[in-house]
């Protein structure tokens, strides 16, 4: 045990002109090999990483973001990297920025909005050349431009009014709703409930159920309208409270694919079948709805696209390709017809 | 359009006593507003946030890393983020080392090695404080001592005679396989295939399982050990090549949860059933194993403890408290019993 910290941090510092000596090249060829930059044969590379590693050389990078006040990382802030839809966009964005040569810091929120200025204060602090805030309704903060000026930003979700520099990558809500419930009306459902999410009514999915309903000429009925919160035990309870009432669902149009798996859940604890008895669609198209029975009909949200996207958008501007305002993409929310609807 | 990148970063750097004048405080009052380590009223620290906002000033982290050769980042390496496994494990590192101000930078290799070398050389190159190296077989490459000498590393899994400096987390695999197997055994099973991955024999899962064989005097059938390569259509190929052969196992022990969901696929469209023909147990206990039909048995894998261990192995040597030679913790795996064995 010590208290004066690791020896290693304290040891003279080992030069690049000690490691190109050792290796028997050039600092020039070490300086190759670091920035990757220039062609150098396999052989070489190899022999220097080696004595790199010996010595414990560590390259002057941190002087080199102090010159060039970039510290080659981006950072995704997500609510939770657990769920599945986080972690496949935080893939997708590593992907994109990976081959620039920016490292992904990952920041979990919880979607608690005082979490969310701690990492953004945080983000500030460490020099970081872009940020992308996925987390959720919290991110919506983000209204009146970047969280740090001059650090590249963008949001998924939210409206692009909002704020001005601020790119946008967003999946197309409305429209994969839209085509879910049209798609159970065709099947022959006529009185089509919705789980939502925990927040106040008004979001982009419920719009797309709101529209196939009218364009139908099937009137919305508020009693026909479930509070979830994006969990599988929310979903079983809200379908509970449905078919507890008078009048049946002979459908329910769930806003994400953990809502429906609990919805089905407690369609078979009243002993009823799915889609027999009732249909069910989901919203994600997360792994499991594959796998839960039966295999649930779907909306894929493009979580890995959506993270490629953002990366591409921060790139252009993080490289001085870009540099106007906001622009929004909007991805694609296909519908996946499986059993259950 | 822009080639001449962001002007933010032209504009002439605004400092700490401009943003001290503006919001009316004393310099050092910003200061303790940054590092968070005195108390200032909510009130005061809301006015300085915004106006470091409004000015775009960026704290000199940069050079004060220069100054004492740390980043506050610490890397994980890991297959892929997308897999729960590993999210679950990042969250928990996370959350370990996010109270001492470090953040999480992750790196996804594919089980590459050849990316897990540019990763570890990248990791030396920024500075990074930690590494924890949970990228899974590839890992044992850590085999002689830190990837980077001084730089604080736990990997997870692995032996621990490998590498003397370096910290290990691994999860009771052979215990947890053993409880599984036995569980089969109990149950009277006598003919218990294995699914393994894609790797030669000699897994800890394999020993597990091997071990339990031996004790209850059960011969081991090397006809009945498959290979598939941790999926669910792995998981599928192999069990319906168990199936096929003269004589059926009776049960399966899988190494990992989505193997044992494609057997169990591939059981179903024998038109037999789980557990009645064939009983199935899994490994990992990811979310899946409570939505397939039916419930899976499995052994749990304790991946969040993992990353918060790892982060507290580190801690411990990157604030000096330890530096000795490496610590091994062994989490245990304890058996969860539902409907498929």
């Amino acid at each position: 045990m010590s208290d004066k910290g690791s020896p290693a941090r304290d040891e003279p510092r080992v030069t690049l002109v000690q490691v190109a000596k050792l290796a028997g090249v050039s600092p020039t060829t070490v300086s190759h090999v670091l920035s990757g930059k220039r062609w150098v044969a396999e052989a070489t590379q190899e022999t220097v990483r080696n004595v790199i590693r010996e010595l414990g050389y560590r390259p002057n990078n941190v002087a080199r973001s102090l010159r060039t006040r970039r510290s080659r990382m981006v950072a995704v802030v997500v609510p939770d990297i657990t769920n599945t839809f986080y972690a496949v966009l935080t893939r997708g964005l590593a992907d994109a920025v990976d081959g620039a040569g920016y490292g992904t810091y990952v920041c979990n929120t919880d979607g608690n909005p005082e979490r969310e200025d701690a990492f953004l204060a945080d983000v500030l602090d460490r020099g970081v050349d872009g940020v992308v805030m996925a987390a959720g309704p919290a991110g919506n903060q983000v209204r009146t431009g970047p969280p740090a000026p001059g650090v590249p930003t963008v949001c998924v979700g939210g409206s692009p009014e909002d704020a001005p520099r601020v790119d946008r990558v967003t999946p197309d809500d409305t429209v994969g709703s839209h085509a879910a419930v049209t798609h159970l009306i065709a099947r022959g459902a006529r009185r089509i409930a919705m789980i939502e999410g925990p927040l106040p009514s008004g979001s982009a999915r419920e719009d797309g159920y709101r529209q196939a309903l009218a364009e139908h000429g099937i009137p919305l009925e508020p009693d026909l309208l479930a509070r979830g919160d994006w969990t599988r035990p929310g979903g079983r309870s809200a379908m509970h409270r449905l078919m507890a009432a008078e009048r049946r669902p002979d459908a329910v149009f769930c806003a994400n694919d953990l809502t429906a798996i609990g919805a089905i859940d407690a369609v078979h604890e009243l002993r009823l079948t799915v889609p027999g008895d009732v249909a069910i669609v989901g919203f994600d198209d997360v792994d499991a709805a594959t796998i839960v029975n039966p295999p649930l009909t779907t909306v894929r949200n493009p979580a890995y696209d959506i993270g490629r996207t953002a990366g591409e958008l921060l790139l252009s501007r993080m490289d001085g390709r870009y540099d106007g305002t906001g622009r929004t993409v909007v991805l694609p929310c296909p519908l996946v017809v499986r059993e259950s609807a």
